[in-house]
């Protein structure tokens, strides 16, 4: 089964927007098992839809369009494939009493453009977009099945979970393919291969691993499918995989599906009833942004000081002057003193820090810039360690960031191995 | 002069990575006068790369490729656009200087795999790539003109600046463009076209003004475009009209070109002789995380508390227990003297304060989610504000970052006027 996705969007091609919606769609049907093998995007006019439609079908089974529909647009994709397909176009009351409501909710009542949006071309199957005014149409034709939805991204994606992607498992009696998503971090996908090449090998045929690398963030998402027919089996199959990954992997795995680093930091605090507080200066704030993404975070975190100035470094975290004029902020024992400092003075079970040089200027020869030291701990140990990171000021602070929270959760799991996070950086 | 754009990448087609390379060569493309009509992306296969380019060639004057270039690859790029176009391939030697050079800057040598990378097809124009192993290719036929590139982002970035985009200049004849870009936030792209219509409607022939919205940032970016002969006369047209442009927007713009809102601030601040700290409840550090992504920040900013817990809020930044027990955390007298306590406290001229109710938990019928109060001020006067934004914990984090900040900016700039700032919210 495969699919070809055509995007309609002059503000796609004039580079204004990046066209985000292909990549969901793609990952959408490649975990369904339909093989995407060409994204296009073309302008918003009627001969350039109707070319690429016609395009696509010497090519495809399923052909999935978005946007060029809308109460601004004159509609002209939904009358161009109206036109390609030879079916007239009439008012369609569903789609408008879906406007209806929608606007019902703001205490208003749409006027007569919303008229002519709710005009459907006669023949096709149309879904009712309950998050916004414009519906979605199916057409089949030749054993090919072409499917228009809006270009908004929640709108699209509305449609493609609640009616595109069950429809084209039902149409195409596709097999049904279960997944499971573990989230490493710690190290690359060379050694998380090597770790795991042995299980892999034993896999049932049933059963694929994909490794799915994101260097911004520093993780690594390993996705285990399963294909078959039978659905309890299949779970049964990814559950009894995930936990032989998960022994063999250890703390490199810090979650599961969609959770964040944070969100992980944050079940274990809740789980010790412990709480958190930070002091940053090179990370300028951003740890304390990522721990407070997640709702519920003041259950644990307390607060953070970003320590700029070196005043602030003694008078707020009480770390000594003598510390600072002997090693210096970006050192050991200045780390070592905030985390002492912030679990005193912010008044917490656990404290983290940062100090370093970020870039990218101030660096000296014998701490040149990348040189960033992190700590983590409670108020009877202290880990400190060294990171010698690159001239890209926004990447050392985002690297810092992930690892200084990759070292808490595992302080919190008491796993700190120095080894493997010299290895991240490897 | 019209351009296809063709993407290779089986990474794209399943989704793992958004095309980010197609968007930013199609916004410099078009600022060249060069319109995009199509972007593809294919799979890394011998004849969808062939095909893909005989379609494009049907179509377009210019063919710009990335992707499926590099020495783990088969180099299927190559050799499907070699026999495209009827060329032999052979060692091109300073394909293979250029990779010596740049393994010499590690102190280490290439293996062989380099050398079948450094074949090339004989007729094509060979461009080579000082920031990566894979040379660029030029092609010429029938007055069409086909390129290849990496798809690495800086390697392709690299090749187009500095030799796709002068070569096609030179080869097409294509007018001078010259472009300015004004930044500003506070306003719509509605209101702001209606600010400037007379303008719009006084512009000569040859200058156009595009409004490049960006709603995750709250920003609009006013590009001007001249096009004409002499770039001398053309820059003149721009600077005149950017100043023209100011003075009806006044503070709403708030830069140029790539700057960003922190940056701005920062030269405000620099220019003032004068230092910031920051109090933040909900936006939880990001606001200090902004400040401190400019380079040299320390000149200015001193530092920042996250006083999550109302503890915090007392003890560091000294605000008082009525207040909180009366007002309650998110208060105007809250924020009010959370920025004064970070001006005293923190030891700095100016300071700016968020307390709010980011969601999506939390809301109480009085204070529902999306309550923000801000403050801004120095030790002679403080201004408040509340905003009352929606229930998504990560935009109302966001937005709020954007506007204290360009809160502070004006506050800075003796401008704060509340209808202004409402209206941004609009």
């Amino acid at each position: 089964m495969n699919a070809h996705i055509i995007s309609i969007g002059d503000e796609i091609l004039i580079g204004q927007i990046v066209n985000t919606n292909a990549a969901w769609m793609a990952e959408e049907l490649n975990q369904v098992g339909v093989h995407v093998d060409q994204i296009v995007t073309i302008a918003d006019g009627h001969e350039a839809i109707k070319d690429a439609v016609a395009q696509a079908e010497k090519e495809a089974d399923i052909i999935l369009i978005t946007g060029g529909l809308g109460p601004t647009k004159d509609d002209i994709t939904k009358k161009a494939l109206a036109e390609y397909f030879g079916l007239e176009m009439a008012y369609h009351e569903p789609s408008f009493n879906n406007i209806q409501t929608l606007f019902a909710q703001f205490g208003r009542e749409p006027d007569d453009r919303y008229k002519i949006q709710a005009e459907m071309p006669v023949g096709a199957d149309i879904m009712i977009n309950k998050v916004g005014t414009a519906s979605g149409m199916w057409f089949q034709k030749n054993g090919k099945v072409t499917v228009s939805m809006p270009g908004v991204p929640r709108e699209m994606k509305y449609l493609m979970s609640k009616e595109v992607l069950p429809r084209l498992h039902e149409h195409f009696s596709t097999p049904t393919i279960l997944h499971k998503t573990l989230l490493t971090t710690g190290k690359g996908e060379t050694d998380l291969s090597g770790l795991l090449s042995e299980l892999e090998d034993g896999l049932p045929e049933n059963i694929k691993l994909a490794y799915l690398p994101n260097t911004l963030k520093g993780q690594v998402r390993l996705r285990l499918s399963a294909r078959g027919e039978d659905e309890a089996v299949l779970q049964k199959q990814l559950d009894e995989n995930a936990i032989k990954i998960t022994k063999l992997l250890g703390t490199l795995v810090f979650g599961e599906g969609k959770q964040t680093l944070s969100e992980s930091i944050g079940l274990l605090l809740k789980n010790k009833n412990a709480t958190l507080g930070i002091a940053e200066s090179c990370t300028g704030g951003n740890v304390a942004h990522h721990i407070t993404l997640v709702p519920g975070c003041s259950d644990y975190f307390k607060g953070s000081v970003v320590t700029y100035a070196n005043e602030l470094k003694m008078k707020i975290l009480g770390v000594k002057k003598s510390t600072l004029d002997e090693y210096g902020a970006v050192s050991e024992q200045t780390v070592k003193e905030m985390v002492l400092g912030a679990i005193q003075n912010i008044g917490v079970d656990y404290a983290v820090a940062t100090s370093g040089i970020a870039g990218p200027g101030g660096g000296h020869p014998d701490k040149p810039v990348g040189t960033i030291w992190i700590a983590v701990g409670d108020k009877d140990k202290v880990f400190t360690k060294k990171l010698q990171l690159g001239k890209d000021r926004e990447r050392n602070i985002q690297l810092t960031t992930t690892i200084v929270m990759n070292t808490l959760r595992r302080f919190l799991l008491d796993d700190l191995d120095v080894d493997k996070i010299t290895s991240y950086l490897g």
